[in-house]
């Protein structure tokens, strides 16, 4: 059985929406998994308390007492906080004693505490946050989402790889197309590290690289040059749009609200705004690591907890680690 | 009176929708302009036919047989093509003979054209492409929006100023808020440059700097720290930005078409199309030349034309070519 380490103190308002996402995770998902919540325990229960009854036998409390701020300066907070649930979280995975770690606590201090305790898998020069994208059709994976603001050419291919292996194993796409982000298709645009990546992917075996494509791409999942999985970007760019889309989906659900009063109770109209709340998706992978590290945003609702939980099963159940070691070792890292 | 030079053989269905947003403008704006037609004059009288009674007392064509290709290399084709409608009519405004000018053509090659042409003024490094955002609220300017796809801070800090400028001049805000794009609001956060820019605005007379505001802000259109009119970035990421939210305009679009087919018809609901369809809005300005050039989407239906005509017209009866030399003869570029 799949063992999820779930932060209980990240979020916004922690321990309650992480507990209750565990809570309906449980209860609505099939029960390939059971859940190790992770922090202070006397508060966890506490928060169990309203839910009544809960499998308890796939319910572990893992005791950590410190908790990481979301302002805190993440290596540090890592360093100095060894007790910390993201931690102890990240700790249990480090022992083969749990298969997977979410958080919705601090970005920075997951990410450097999963690279500095997983670690990369040789040949991952970065690992990246994949942030998948909704789109009318289907997702779209960005990445990266905001790991590293600084990136060079074969970081970009490294990440070409690893959003392949993410496409591949956990979002069922064969063959997975991969663009990567620029200001135009031809060959000559671009800054210097993009042209220099676009050239680089050209000739990378292992990727069906469809070539440059441009911000309008991403959505409508295509590129004039042919369907798109993937999309590459340094995180600047990528934490950038991701933050944008989600703003842009706010501010459309709050002007429809306003136009059309009379049709919110629809179920059309909310499926739709359920499509456009950003909050709803499950969190986002921290790819390249030896294991599974899932990002949530700081302000998840429960159900975004529950659905990141099975994005977890799915990256263990589909050995992407392994898959993405494999990749490496492949030397499909370096064109 | 004004004197508008208007690219007839610029947008992906030219002469025919320039000439029909030509058409449009001295009908519906305030007849303080005339609008200079450049391009092939006999196309652009043929295209000029279904429209009947015109003004030609305000409308002048102006022969430009050449013209430069969407695909074609922006400096060569300018280089090897004077007579294009790019080059005549930049010429125009080079000799005195016109106020502004407007192409929905190659951008690249408007850009490096309007560089050369009219230069830019003292104190400028790059001219920037100002791209104005709709939002629930006031619209915010996004610039770089793709002239300049590397940026130093310093560039950077050029674009704050430049920004403000148009945004007193022509968005009617007496002390524009700036914000840095970023991927965080914290000191330490960002790529090198980023962080240089940060600090360098930080000490910069002049400027109303709100300070680093993360992709979700600019709809938002202001931060935790304050409200923000200007949003600065490098081409790369605000060509990312700006394209994107084209895309997902179009999606929003296509989505509630598809959940509410009988509430189309509502005048509420075409307000909002007309808002999410980005082509509705007037062109980008190039901000930091010698003189107004503004720069439309290839796609830009005759509506997009009008605006941009009185865009243009705004530009010019603001001053925000002197008031933009000014700012940087007062050493504003450089803090």
């Amino acid at each position: 059985m799949i063992r999820v380490a779930l932060d209980a103190m990240g979020g916004d308002d922690a321990p309650r929406v992480e507990v209750e996402g565990a809570v309906l995770a449980l209860r609505e998902l099939a029960s390939t998994f059971r859940i190790q919540l992770v922090g202070r325990t006397a508060e966890i229960e506490a928060a169990l308390k309203p839910h009544g009854d809960v499998d308890r036998a796939r319910l572990e409390l893992v005791e950590a007492p410190d908790v990481v701020g979301m302002g805190e300066k993440p290596l540090a907070a890592i360093k100095s906080k060894p007790r910390s649930s993201i931690a102890v979280g990240l700790g249990l995975q480090k022992r083969s004693q749990s298969d997977a770690f979410l958080s919705a606590g601090n970005t920075g201090a997951v990410m450097a505490a999963a690279t500095l305790m997983l670690r990369l898998h040789p040949g991952v020069q970065r690992a990246a946050i994949g942030a998948p994208f909704p789109t009318a059709g289907k997702s779209v994976l960005v990445l990266d989402g905001g790991a590293n603001v600084d990136c060079d050419a074969r970081e970009l291919v490294g990440f070409a790889h690893l959003g392949s292996v993410y496409a591949r194993d956990v979002m069922g796409r064969p063959t997975p197309g991969v663009g990567l982000l620029n200001v135009g298709e031809e060959d000559e645009k671009g800054n210097a590290v993009v042209k220099e990546a676009h050239q680089l992917l050209k000739r990378t075996a292992g990727i069906h690289y469809v070539g440059n494509v441009e911000g309008r791409d991403i959505l409508a999942g295509h590129s004039r040059a042919g369907p798109i999985d993937v999309v590459v970007c340094d995180g600047f760019v990528g934490n950038a749009v991701l933050k944008f889309y989600e703003s842009a989906g706010r501010m459309f659900v709050g002007m429809l609200q306003q136009a059309l009063p009379d049709v919110l109770g629809r179920p059309e109209v909310k499926k739709l705004f359920k499509f456009l709340d950003y909050a709803e998706y499950g969190g986002a992978p921290l790819l390249g690591v030896k294991g599974v590290a899932i990002i949530c945003h700081g302000a998840s609702p429960a159900r975004a907890v529950m659905n990141a939980v099975r994005v977890a099963t799915q990256m263990v159940e589909s050995h992407l680690s392994q898959d993405i070691e494999a990749e490496f070792a492949e030397g499909g890292a370096v064109a």
